[in-house]
């Protein structure tokens, strides 16, 4: 497994009137951890785009277990658990002090700049095997 | 089967840097197709939160097939298929000139207004399920 | 003055722990009235972009009188109160029930697709001082 | 003067279809600057609600006179440069590389949990006074 964690402060921007985090404002932190276990791979977002490409959310799932609130200050893990194909899966894990408020799966594929399906590119597919193949072993 | 469609004009706002809508955009137009479902069926969200209740998302379940842009006039359908029960499920088809561009799923239980799951409300889920059986025979 | 309106009807997604609507989130309200504004003119923001063209906001001042909440049907006026010129600037009401919310102004100038000021095309700009124009004689 | 810098990686959520940062997600960045700087003042804007206060924003201003993009990291320097009173006022200066990208200004009041106007609380406000008169004479 491939995995990197990061710190959010819950923003009141965040909140909703029922006093807690709206259900969609979870998705841009997954999208922070997600470039950040990029980064930690030596694949960095900013670069793939450069490229001409991207890696747009095909699929997401979200279940919400507990709230989080304004102030909170939330763990999300990125990991991928799934070996890169064509697809690239990537689970999350929420967190508060340990606690798990919400668990959720984001599926991606390669895109080129219009937006019509590309074949990963090898120098960035070969990378990700290579590093998940190796966190297999450990 | 239950269902509403509301039309929703794409903001800028609602864009990201691919040039499309930021997937995560999508999950304020199912609330609001959701919101104008539960209005058709005489039962006001409003009115519910004034009950001291409300039915905030459990889960959420999205599959995006193809992209919105800026100004696009997107329907929203929202639909029950499944008998209400202690939890409700409603699944959503968003298109764009009969083309679908997401089909997605929200599932929903009630919580009073410390975040507490109750049972749902017997005016409520009473109202719903004849609406839903009401539907099921035409 | 040129003037349109739009109705708004709150999403819960708007509000904040607070229960009203976050301060923020007015602001693609008033991105709405502005494009239906342009549009009332005959100026679609889609095909000034389709000229390779943006008029980005420079400036935004918002005031804040009375809080909007869920469920609220909010009136958003944009206006062009001054000539435009070089820069154009549009004066928002925003209010419900006729009680004024908010009150608004966003100043933009043109920009090519690299983000570089242009002076405003000469279609666009001389439409749009014809129409300010006629309205000042009414 | 009283102030406090943080630093924002801008996130693709962020960004909108010039590929530039949208407008009105410079607010919460502002919202962030602001809680950290009553937090390094001892001001806790969580505690400030287990009192049953707000300090909602009357006024927001923003000048954008550059673009921030995708994965830049920005600064954002939140500021007291005049004397808190009934009103407090806060300026900002939102940087990429110590080039300023925008300027901007929020006025706030306190209020109650119903969101009616209040008198600040002594305790609040005394402490603010004093530390803003300490950073005046150095």
């Amino acid at each position: 497994m491939l995995e990197k964690s990061i710190q959010i402060r819950v923003r009141f921007a965040e909140t909703d009137a029922m006093g807690v985090v709206y259900h969609a404002n979870y998705l841009p932190w997954m999208e922070s951890a997600r470039i950040e276990l990029l980064d930690s791979l030596g694949l960095s977002y900013k670069n793939i785009i450069k490229l001409g490409l991207h890696i747009p959310v095909l699929e997401v799932h979200v279940k919400y277990r507990a709230s989080a609130f304004f102030d909170d200050r939330v763990n999300v893990r990125a990991m991928i658990r799934e070996r890169p194909g064509v697809k690239i899966t990537i689970d999350y894990e929420i967190s508060r002090d340990g606690k798990t408020l919400s668990e959720a799966r984001t599926v991606h594929a390669f895109v080129d700049s219009s937006g019509a399906p590309v074949k990963p590119p090898a120098q960035i597919i070969s990378r990700l095997r290579e590093l998940f193949d190796q966190s297999q072993k450990k």
